[in-house]
């Protein structure tokens, strides 16, 4: 698997999983349908990934250029529709599904910036901004107050996550092992700050 | 008239019927003063075109380079503010306007992104992301659970009519007649589903 | 100092002054910790701003291209945080900082789009633009009804502003000297409003 295919492949996992969390808090928090459910899933989905290619100039955003992204979100989407009594098996399954999806965007977020052009600084702003992207459009679009400003260990694990996965490769380490790398570390400081807070 | 006349008109309409729907819900809604009822109708009514010239890279959005369409919006904002005794005649004047202007939005969008380069499949999600972006950011501005969510049937139609407007013409059909029959096909799928649930 | 120099002075100063006004913001409206008030902080600073480079095709934003923004924004909204009870002596502090934000960015939102290349109208409506933006942001993420809705006088003034710093140059005065003086003018409208009002 080359390096491009492995941070897709990544990228669509970090979909896959926002999908589940977005569809899964559609279902707890008001009385929506099955499109009601999708639309908020596909949103958390892709949400944070066309941001990013806005900010990049990448036009049309890449969910609007190829089918998999929309169809991936889509197929999360119904998994969490049809299956949430499986899913709620899950420990705490839409913190998890959350902390997946920002640990994967932060770092494939931050690397597809640094393949657009941008520079260390900008590529890890992005990967951060990616990350929480979409989890901000869910929390507004279903009243909540969004994460980033009542969980304090929810924007920056996202920019420790991109810091690895940009820095890393400029000190020879390779893109797929240094995006597993950040992925892990933003997955731990969220968890341990949830399990302190 | 040309068809990319008559595809203007029918967008114009489109902004001065969601320029009513906005500025009604903010005298439904909240207790707003005219300048608030003018942002609120002029939100809705320009919001899901430059989140269209955003996605598809036309910038500055249309909304920016010609006067007509804020100037239009504006208009609305005001004959639903001085005019709002006149159209509460209408049977659910809200809903009938966001429908009209989801209808119109939905297929002139599609077709604007063709004629913007786009290919059928990203028409058809501008299409349907044009018809239902000004009415999502008039509800999330007016704190309401916006109708993408609640509403199943308002993507859904949206998108449908979105596919008519692109696919049609592919097939033959002249531009002005499958954005008419594509606008028809939104607005009847709407509006039975809001009889029927 | 240069024109650009000055309009740059005047941006950062607004960045810090909306930086104080959305970390106060945050530390009233809910309990949030410092990364939430920090984050809304930069947020109401920098959002304005990004919204305009994105609707101008000035793409990534000058948020992400050069430092001082992001560090402008978060030095303030640490001020805000260690320092609030000082703030607090201020009367209606949030009032006078969100104030002058809306005033600067106003001006040199304006001139900033004339600077890149839109004409005359686009620029006083981006300008307008730039100064609400990052104030709604504000208030939609913290689960407000947002001042351009309910503050009749919150978006006519920028317009105001906007107009005398980009129809003044074109009458010969200098670029400096109009920023200057649609930046009182909108700051005076505003005030005016709220002593009325």
């Amino acid at each position: 698997m080359t390096a491009q295919g492995f941070l897709l492949l990544l990228e669509l996992v970090g979909v896959f999983a926002f999908a589940l969390d977005g569809a899964l808090t559609a279902m707890r928090s008001t009385h929506l349908d099955l499109f009601g459910v999708v639309a908020l899933g596909i949103v958390t989905a892709v949400g944070g990934g066309i941001v990013r290619d806005v900010l990049l100039g990448e036009l049309p955003p890449a969910t609007f250029r190829v089918w998999y992204y929309l169809a991936t979100a889509t197929g999360g989407a119904l998994v969490a529709f049809w299956g949430h009594r499986l899913l709620a098996r899950v420990s705490r399954p839409i913190f998890v599904f959350d902390t997946v999806g920002l640990s994967l965007f932060a770092v494939t977020g931050a690397q597809l910036a640094v393949d657009a052009g941008a520079d260390a600084g900008q590529a890890i702003l992005l990967g951060g901004l990616t990350a929480v992207g979409g989890g901000t459009l869910r929390d507004v679009l279903v009243r909540k107050v969004p994460s980033i400003l009542t969980g304090g260990l929810y924007a920056v694990p996202a920019l420790l996550g991109a810091v690895v996965a940009v820095v890393a490769p400029l000190l020879g380490v390779s893109g797929g092992l240094a995006a597993f790398a950040g992925g892990v570390l933003c997955a731990a400081v969220r968890t341990g700050g949830a399990l302190r807070g």
